[in-house]
């Protein structure tokens, strides 16, 4: 299998697509998501899981509404990784992670994951480079009892370059519906990006039993409909049934 | 590694031993392990995780009464494994397992564990034995994982004969303060002890990566003496130390 290598791969759609019909294209996607998810609900045959990681402003927190909102929240949930708590540092990096994987019948969605323990912990040297080797395996495991289990899960990498990241981080600092989400660590994580670029092709190639899908994402509606797309085609690939009546139970 | 076979343990105490001698020493014992949670907790590195495992009637809640019942409850938590959820069937199998695990500090007892799912639920044909197989696989995992995390895993197989076990059975039939735990399947489950002894052997054969204490347990004293010691053996290798004074947090 051949590494990915992020600097060979455009941030951008390419040029001749037209934007307007990819919006609505993303639109059909988007109700047939909503179909799925209602089918995969009530058969509960399988779960999925979608892990989305990328830099700081690479739009998962956008990918998520944007793509997602038209699901019934019954049945898809989001959990957003932090900084772990007291707690969960005295608990092995796949505890708090498992604990939110998703039960049959639903899409759960991480923003951000257990990814960051082999990037941000990584980079920073938080972890010896023994400890990130242990992880990945664990990761590989963790993953293959999940796909065993009837998860379905995908992994997306939103690829934007670092132009494109000043731009936004700097669009927090002045827009003041986007300030909240200024953290002035942000700018000094920039100054990692290098690192990260090499800590995420590591992870690709080290994690690679599951594909990494990685989505172009400077432009938000072309990164929406490679998603919505993908995680259709998933959805349709289960070839999912509703189940009829249900038996009585004694 | 040589395979346990059952047959040739015995299941009662050596003759010559003295059984109050035996339990003084067990007095002893419980004492030390009390001082050693203590220690444990203060020091937060290390976590222990003992799993009883043991065919009805085996004496696993008297092994966690008498020889736990000194420890402080702060840091010693009992985990009882009944049978899964409706929720826990639509995860994988060690999500409700994991869930439980201990963080740095803490002992935890499994009174039963994820070994009844290779372990009832082979007897009675619930899984392939090809999940089976793939559950192995995730068993030996997961405990890697919690070792390599700084958790300590002690497995016990609590080892009766089949002739005790009647007794017992028969003794919560007609003993008034005993009768709460009859369960009219456990007769029938007796039916199946050679397949459980099999897959018992299987088990210990397939996840010896932490090696199984095989523990006579006809008779209670020598049982909870052969645990305390195991328990505290373990634990004052760990050497561990209080830890001073906390430097201030900024």
């Amino acid at each position: 299998m051949s590494r990915i290598k992020l600097k060979n791969i455009s941030t951008r759609a390419p040029e001749k697509l037209n934007k307007e019909q990819i919006k609505k294209e993303t639109q059909k996607l988007k109700f047939r998501l909503e179909e799925l998810q209602n089918l995969m609900f009530a058969e509960s045959k399988h779960a999925m899981l979608i892990i989305l990681q990328g830099m700081d402003a690479a739009g998962k927190d956008g990918a998520i509404k944007n793509v997602f909102e038209v699901v019934d929240p019954m049945g898809c949930r989001v959990y957003s990784f932090k900084e772990p708590s007291e707690l969960e540092k005295k608990h092995d990096f796949l505890w708090r992670v498992h604990k939110q994987t998703p039960e049959k019948g639903v899409i759960q969605i991480f923003n951000r994951s257990h990814y960051e323990d082999v990037l941000i912990q990584r980079v920073h040297q938080w972890v010896t480079e023994a400890t990130v080797k242990q992880r990945f395996d664990h990761i590989n495991n963790f993953e293959k009892l999940l796909t065993e289990s009837g998860v379905v899960v995908l992994k997306f990498y939103l690829h934007i370059s670092k132009e494109e990241q000043l731009i936004r981080l700097k669009e927090r600092m002045s827009d003041k519906a986007k300030m909240w989400k200024y953290n002035e660590d942000d700018l000094k994580e920039r100054e990692f990006w290098n690192d990260y670029m090499k800590a995420y092709e590591d992870a690709f190639a080290q994690c690679s039993a599951i594909p990494w899908e990685v989505i172009p994402s400077d432009q938000n509606w072309y990164k929406e409909y490679l998603i919505a797309k993908k995680v259709v085609e998933l959805l349709e690939g289960l070839n999912m049934k509703f189940p009829g009546l249900k038996r009585q139970s004694k």
